[in-house]
């Protein structure tokens, strides 16, 4: 047994493996907690000696796999141990304990996300590793990459509490006229056609990623005609919302 | 994005939360990733500042937990890395890549195990969060406590290749009559009765804690009544093994 003062005061040692590499540039419009949106590409740049083909051996007859990841805002930041969060799920406003969420703002700022495998390849001398559905800011540090096991990781009958529900997309996006001629003189990112950068974007605005008191009358009423801006990859993606229904994209550009 | 030599050569400082209190005071015979073993029961006692019980609120909704551990071997110790892993299940001959493996020899070292949560209590002091199913070592350093969040970490149809099957119990395990009076006169763990006792050892015991190859015609004819101990709490339980097919209790003892 050890002894708690001693393992208390230890403090481990981790490295980051690999980083990914997201459409993600800004934190804005993550969606959360995304395993379904397999719209959603990425890969992980392993580093040396992680990126040694081996260490995948075998991962083929896998379908998914777990992502360790740390939290942006823990890098190079201290900060104070706060037992409480908001989650965006309950609106913002109900306090829960941080071990009852998901929450970023956590101990050791550890994220988990289940993903979709898609393949491995060596390119450019790089060991990248593709993924589905993503949900990480692009230069997150990787901090382990486990297979999903499926009688171990699958509980059908689980409960979950507030978050039983997937969240579900609540806006029709679209696409003005001229966002689309626009996107026919733009330099678009390497490993997008036109169509699958417009299914991304569909896919990240049609869940909302405004914060819940924005979707509220008063505070519409008191900024109609408000903008929001996306970033995926280089793009300034900008947008405006009618009744709570419609996104209308309006521009598009590097 | 992030520039990768910088992000490489970052080091990530993790805190320990807590530790595990479980019956396994020695590696052997820890059943792995035991998720079903529900008559496996164990706890985490907090450290503070996390023992503050507001970082537990609303975590009666949840039936099921992620826990982050640190796998034993790595604390104070520095390994080189190796690609290849010899899971147990593929009988400790195949070798495959440690991303498609839930081996403990691993990048950082960080274990992931679910777990079913049964209830937070306050005593001595201590905030202790009971759990049932546990697979780690007593005294494993926690790193995060995470609800299970169905929508998000259920995958009904992923496919895990070699580890798609749940190890099945392969042993019926009997108790010598002498061994039951022993435990008449013997101190039992403050948190087991007689029965609970013997049904958390034929649990562990059931599923064959020997490795492969000591399951095989050659070596048991080499080695004929072998006898085998597994130490749960402080107490050492000793055992034969006959055809492969029935584990006999001989001894109990402190």
């Amino acid at each position: 047994m050890s002894n708690q003062s001693a393992a208390n005061q230890l403090s481990i040692e981790c490295h980051p493996i690999g980083e990914m590499i997201t459409p993600f540039t800004q934190k804005f419009g993550i969606p959360r907690q995304s395993s379904g949106l397999t719209a959603i590409p990425g890969y992980i740049k392993m580093f040396p000696p992680y990126d040694d083909i081996n260490g995948f051996r075998g991962i083929d007859d896998f379908s998914h796999l777990w992502i360790m990841f740390q939290f942006n805002q823990s890098i190079g930041t201290t900060h104070t141990y706060s037992p409480l969060v908001r989650p965006p799920r309950l609106g913002g406003n109900e306090k829960i304990g941080v071990f009852a969420s998901r929450s970023s703002f956590r101990p050791n700022n550890i994220g988990l996300s289940k993903v979709k495998y898609s393949h491995i390849e060596r390119v450019d001398g790089e060991t990248r590793l593709h993924i589905l559905g993503v949900d990480c800011l692009s230069g997150t540090p990787i901090l382990d990459i486990k297979p999903y096991v499926t009688y171990a990781d699958n509980e059908p009958d689980a409960q979950s509490g507030f978050a039983d529900n997937a969240p579900v997309p609540t806006l029709i996006v679209i696409f003005a006229e001229d966002v689309l001629t626009q996107l026919d003189t733009c330099n678009l990112p390497e490993t997008h056609t036109k169509s699958s950068l417009l299914a991304l974007i569909e896919q990240v605005i049609a869940f909302d990623p405004r914060p819940a008191y924005h979707q509220k009358p008063d505070y519409q009423a008191q900024n109609p005609n408000k903008t929001y801006h996306i970033r995926l990859f280089y793009l300034d993606i900008e947008f405006i919302i009618e009744n709570n229904k419609q996104a209308h994209i309006i521009n598009i550009q590097a």
